[in-house]
Order: C-alpha cells, then structure tokens, then sequence
C-alpha cells in the first residue's frame, strides 16, 4: 500500500502512457508493489495494461493482485489471454485465482487453458477439488521430484530443470517411488554439502513430517510453526504426493483466518475483503443479521423484568441496578469465553478437558463474585437510603452472577466445538445476552432471599 | 501435546530409568516433542535427565521447552553446566533464555558462558540489548557470510562450513563489505544453479528486503508475508548486518501477538502462558482488574436512572427496556471497534483515514439502527397497555444509540492508537459501558421529545 500510495498518480500516469516501462519496472520493484499499484487503477484500465504485457511478465503481477481485483480485471480481458497469464502462474495462486471467478467464467478459461497448457489445467482440477481451507486446496503441485536411487549430481540437476520453469524458491527435493509415494526429502542445504557422485538415498531423510490433503489450514499451519518447517509435503493415504505447502501461504491464512475469528467474536459476519472495500450494503448485511439476533434475544430481559414487576416495584430503586449487575455478569463471560475460543483455536485447550475448566471457572467465578460483590455493598450503602439488606442483595446478586457469567462463558464454546461449529461464532455477545437474562432471575432470587420481609410486606411471594 | 500425552507415563519412566536411552530417542523422534515429554516431568527430574545428556544432545530439548519451564529447570542445574547447553542451541533461542531468567541467575550463566564461549556471549548481549518485541530481539547471528568477490565455489565452501556448526537449515548467503554493510543476498538454489567457478558478484541479488532492528515483530511479519521471504536480514542505518530473522519465528510471534489481542478484546490482562499453566492467583489478578474497572465504570449507568429517575417514574414500565435498548448500542459499538482494530492490526485502515471511517460508521449506524427501531416498534406494540408514543420512543432512541454505538466504537481504537496504545486493550467491553450511560440519556431525550405531554403531565421538565 505505502509504495503505491507514495510513487501514486505519477506512476500511474507513466503506466498508462507507456506500458513499456513495465518491463524495466519488474526488474527494480518487486512485483507485489506493482500489483499494489495496478490495483488502484480502475479495472478496464489494469485490464488494458496488462493484455499489453507479456503473459510471463503479467504473471507475477496479475497473481498478486487481490481476489476481488481478479475477479473484476479477469472478464475485461480475452480469455485466451487470461488463460495465457494463468499458465504462468505458480499452481497454487493459479488455482486460488479459479476458485474467485464465477463458474461460468471460469468454465471458459480453463477450456482455454487446456490447449495453452494441459498440465495447468489439470493442476487446477487437482488443487479445486478440495475444500477451500484444506491443505489440498493450498498446496501447490509445483515441486522438485527424483527417483531416490539417483546421484546427488542428478537430483541438482532436477532443481535446476525446475528452476528454469519457476520463479519461486525451491527448498527441498522430494523423492518419490515409482508409485508416486513419498520416500524422503532433501534439503538444498543436504545437496550442497553431499559430492556429487555420493548416492541421493545416502542423504535422505525419511523420517518425514507430511499432512493429508484434508487437514484444516490452521493445523497445518500449527503443525509447520511447531516443527520450523519452510515446506511441508501433503500425501494421501497411500502415501502419494500431492504436493507441498509453503510457509508464505501459511502466514497469510493465520493472519487471515486470525480476522476471522476477531470478527466472529465482535459478532460481526466475516468480511472476505478488506475494511474499505466491503460495500456498505455487505456491511449492513453482515453487521445487520448479528444485531437482530442479539436484539430479540436481547428481549427476553425486557419480559423477564415485566415478569417479576412486582419484586421491582416492592424495592425502590432496584430497577437502576440492573443493567450494572448483568453487565458485569456479561464481561466475566466474554472473559472466560475468549480465553476457552483462543485456548482451542491454538490447541491449548481439548474438549475433553471441559470439567478441569468447569471446576476452575466456577472456583474462578467465586472469587471474582466476591471481589466485586464487597465493592457493590460498600457503594451501594453510601446512598444514605439504602439499607444493608440491599446491599447485601446486591453483593449475593454480583456472586450468583459473575459465577453463572465464567460458567455459561467457559462451557459454551465447549458445546459449540463439540457439535462441529467454529467456537468463535459470535459467541462472546452472545453469552452476554444470555448471562443478561439470567442475571435478572438471579438478581430477583437474591431478594426473595434477603429481603423476604420487605417483599412479604409489599405482598410479593 | 499429542505425542507427549500418548507416549506418557511409559516412556517418561523409561527415560527417569535410563537417559542413556535419549540418544536414540533423539534419531527417532523430533526434539519438539521430547521437549514435550520432558516439559511434562518435574522440573528437578528435567534437570536431573538434562545433566546426564551431553551438552550438544540436551540443547535442541531444553531450547523448545516452554519459557516458564526452562526458567524453573535451569537453576537446578549448576550454572556451568547451563552455560555449555546455552553454548549449543540456536542464537535466538539461548537469547530468549536468557532473558526468561531471573536476572541475578542470568548473569551468572553468562559469566560462564563468556568462558565457555565468548562468541555466545557477545550474542545474547547483542540480543538482548533491542527491546523484546521488536526484531532485534527475534533475530539469530548464526547466518552464512562471504566476500562479495568471491567465486561461487567459495561460498559453497562457507554453507559447507556453517551447516557443521548448526543444526539449522540454511536458505541464503549474506555477501558483506570489509564495513560488514550488506551488499546482496545469493539463495542456495542461486548457488545450486550457478557454476562453481563463477562469481559470486554475478548471481548476486542486489535489491533486497530488510528490516531495522527496531521495527516490530509485527511489521516483520507482514513484510515476510507480502514478499514471501523464508529470511529477511536485520540491518543498521548504516545498512551494517545485525542477524536474520526466520520464518519458523514469525509464526509464533503470529500466534503469540493474536492471542494476545483477543484477550485484549475480551478484557483480560494478556496472559503469558496457557490456560491450564496460569495459575489461579494470577487469573484473578488479570481478570480482576479489567472487571472492577468495568463494574466502576458500569455504575454510572445506575448513577444516570436515579438521577433521571422522575422520567422513569412518570413512564410506566420505561426502566425495563434500559437493558435492552443500551445493550444494542453496546453490540454495535463492539462491531465497529472490532472491525477498526483488525483493521488497524494488519494495516488496511491508517489512523489518518479517520473521517472516511466517522462519515461509513454514522451512516451504517443511522440504517441499522432504523432497522432495529422498526423492529422495536412493532414489538413494543404488541403489548396491549403500551402506546405508539412510547413505541416511536424506543424506536428514536434505537437510531440514536446504534450511531452511537457505531461512531464512539470506531474512534475511540482510533484515538488509542493515535496517543500510543494499543488499539486492542480491552476497548469492546470499555465501550459498550460508555455507550450504555449515553444510551441512558438519549432515551431521556427521545423520551422527552416524544413523550412530552405525558412527562409534562407527571410534572417532569
């Protein structure tokens, strides 16, 4: 963003006037700010300047640019062009590119991209084929390949044949058996310290730390944080390659999978695409339906407080208390819910492990009920009309509160994990809705409690 | 966690009895998950199995033992016996050891290790002198060197010599100056390709990426991510080389930033450790604080009903919907601040897009709260005894409280970044109790506008 915005209208110009530049331009900016920047000009335009591009030199580019800029720049173009500009992409960007375009878009170019490169085409096919927050679905099938019963010399060779092909960096060698199964890996590092006359198999390393194509991205991701791997291979249950996962694709999923979960938790739909450009309409929609929900649920404390109207109408004042006491039973969820979510998203945390929470939570809730409760009776007594009776209604209240907000706030995403939903869905307002409504039933207990005699003699039972 | 557990109680025995047996254990299973087995021992077992390893083997298990764990294992150990494991593991690893212990402990380590290896030494000093967060703290000093006029073959050589030393892998060669300023980058599949007898000159990268030691993990992390670096180099002003950073780092400073942040957002003091290893005590204090000064600021709520208290007396059953009505503004308030502090994380929003945000956030909050509104008003409806007076009432003050919700909640992370802290400390559940004390007097003012003959007939003003 920063070096678009900085060489900005200047640049822009230049690359409208003369899309010739744009091939010296490669060599001194890196293909990411270029992208940045023809992302800021307007669809058809991008379009125009980069059908005037070789598809090699468009690659990079076009690959860079977000979905949402793919997807708009994509239609402006023929699509033997686009199709062209695919074929030089690296897979996996290739196929995330597909995944973006409507159907029948799609359907059209790949056709297309079958005559200018079958192998592409089949690649896509492969990588589509999985779910889109698989490791299969973010794999690229572009990766070094050997027989594990060749020369060191010859697997160089190998890296060097795929070098020529691709612009990324290679890392490893992967040695695959005539059945295509995963034999071992070797590093670059591995081929430059062995001679090259010493056998491959010599140097191999089998003990191989592989994920299934099926695998969530975010075990994948923990799974190459937790062993520092660059790369790490994806193998069906045979065995058999796929392809690799790179460790720049992983960061862009924790940062975008990261997003999702803060958004979840803010009760807010996610958004596929940044702040401003989500349309305002995406954000009524998305922001809309959460609102609602909480809204109605919201409603049930409205009927609960008519419900017990005459324990309120028997205690002056009490009414005023209410939004401070389940508010604060509300905050005590949000807290014991948010460490739960963020305790399984990174696998601290196992579902099994629900009545250790339980029993800490509770004992969690106590403590806390009780900070807070001496806090509420002291400032609830410096009304001089106030009696102790009410205070101490309101201290038991804050206890009864806090305890049932760190209880419902640890167990609910528990539920929701265990019943397949993401944990993170919305729940932390969602438990403050709920902790709102029993904390008015809490709060009116507490005074048929305390109070007995007041309310008896205002002929509540 | 997995391997740990499901290895357990066996192997832990097995290795009380016999250490001997970690050496072979070492060839069969990775260290991360020894570390795990042995993170599970008490801590005088660790340090009694760590002793009895040679230096070389017990350093990759005691360099991915957990913080905490590493400072309760290494004072049981004799301090030169410390200092020759710290001599082996990776240089940001035994940086951040170092700056885990207790610094009475730690001196007295590094004076060992200045004998041991005064080389280390100068390394953890180096380290440790750059603020914890920020890339000097998360570089390594173990990176390969060369002459930028050396030939291919001689760098070669270097790697050769560099992968003896260290068990980590190797991606890139760093050609110095006799100043030691960086002058290119040569990746080891750039080496691969090239001949031996070349230059190094010619297949040197000149443009390359680097970081300031000062910048933040975080920034770090998001330049690797955009230009898919395994490595980027920290240099000086002076374009001087100070270490690399690696990508295997960048994924926990990821996770451990995130984490952090969601526990912003849910008001809880960032904890340092997991859930199941804080302790109770500190739980309380972390959560505790946040909790009383939400309850302080909560009871102004109850501060603003007594004081509008004729308002509420003169309208029938008016006090039942304040929970309701100002946990709606709370809800919005708490998606538009979730959504500007992701925003502001992974740098989509800058502080200075600050009216471009007030004018989308007033508006969406002016449509969602006419959606609620209509929905509050034909609910209040249904009600028999309540009129469309108090129904246009509930309805106003719902548009009102939702553009407050939505403005205060956008700037105020705004405003927090603006004066230095960080956007995330506890702002969703900060400002849904501001807004639910504004909530209370926009509907007295709603109230009044509406409900003016009623108030004036109970004598309010």
């Amino acid at each position: 963003m920063r070096l678009a915005r900085l060489l900005g209208p200047d640049l822009k110009q230049i690359l409208n006037e003369d899309p010739e530049q744009v091939r010296d331009l490669l060599d001194e900016i890196h293909p990411e700010d270029l992208a940045d920047i023809v992302g800021e000009l307007e669809p058809d335009e991008a379009a125009k300047l980069l059908a005037q591009l070789s598809a090699e030199d468009a690659a990079p580019i076009f690959g860079r640019l977000e979905e949402d800029e793919q997807g708009e720049i994509a239609p402006l173009m023929s699509p033997e062009r686009v199709a062209h500009i695919a074929s030089e992409m690296a897979p996996d960007d290739r196929a995330d590119f597909f995944s973006v375009l409507p159907v029948s878009v799609s359907d059209v170019i790949l056709e297309k991209l079958e005559v200018v490169d079958p192998e592409a085409a089949e690649d896509v096919r492969e990588i589509e084929k999985w779910p889109e927050t698989s490791a299969g679905h973010l794999m690229t099938t572009a990766y070094v390949r050997v027989a594990p019963d060749v020369a060191v010399r010859t697997a160089i060779a190998a890296v060097r044949a795929h070098a020529e092909d691709h612009k990324e960096n290679v890392y490893n060698v992967y040695a695959l058996d005539s059945n295509e199964r995963l034999v071992g890996i070797a590093s670059l590092c591995d081929l430059l310290l062995a001679s090259h006359e010493q056998p491959l198999g010599e140097i191999l390393r089998t003990n191989v730390i592989s994920v299934k194509p099926t695998d969530d991205q975010e075990d994948v991701a923990r799974q190459m944080a937790r062993y520092d791997l660059a790369v790490v291979p994806v193998v069906d249950d045979k065995e058999v390659i796929l392809g690799v996962i790179t460790v720049d694709d992983i960061i862009d999923v924790l940062t975008a999978e990261q997003t999702e979960d803060v958004q979840k938790l803010g009760a807010v739909e996610p958004l596929d695409v940044p702040y401003f450009k989500t349309s305002f309409l995406s954000f009524i929609r998305k922001r809309g339906v959460w609102l609602i929900v909480l809204f109605v649920e919201e409603f049930f404390t409205q009927t609960a407080l008519r419900y017990y109207d005459p324990v309120f109408e028997a205690i002056k004042g009490a009414a005023y208390y209410v939004p401070l006491l389940i508010s604060t039973g509300g905050n005590s969820g949000s807290q014991s819910s948010t460490l739960i979510i963020r305790g399984l998203a990174v696998g601290e945390i196992k579902p099994h492990d629900w009545w250790r929470i339980l029993f800490r939570e509770a004992g969690m809730g106590l403590v806390l009920g009780l900070m807070l409760g001496a806090i509420g009776f002291f400032r609830v007594l410096m009304y001089p009309e106030q009696h102790t009776d009410f205070a101490l209604t309101v201290a038991l209240t804050l206890v009864g509160i806090v305890m049932t907000g760190c209880t419902i706030g640890s167990m609910l995403p528990l539920v929701l994990k265990r019943v397949g939903v993401d944990p993170a869905t919305s729940s932390t307002p969602f438990i403050a809705s709920l902790v709102d409504v029993l904390g008015i039933v809490i709060f009116v207990y507490a005074a048929k409690l305390v109070m007995a005699n007041v309310l008896q003699a205002a002929g509540v039972h």
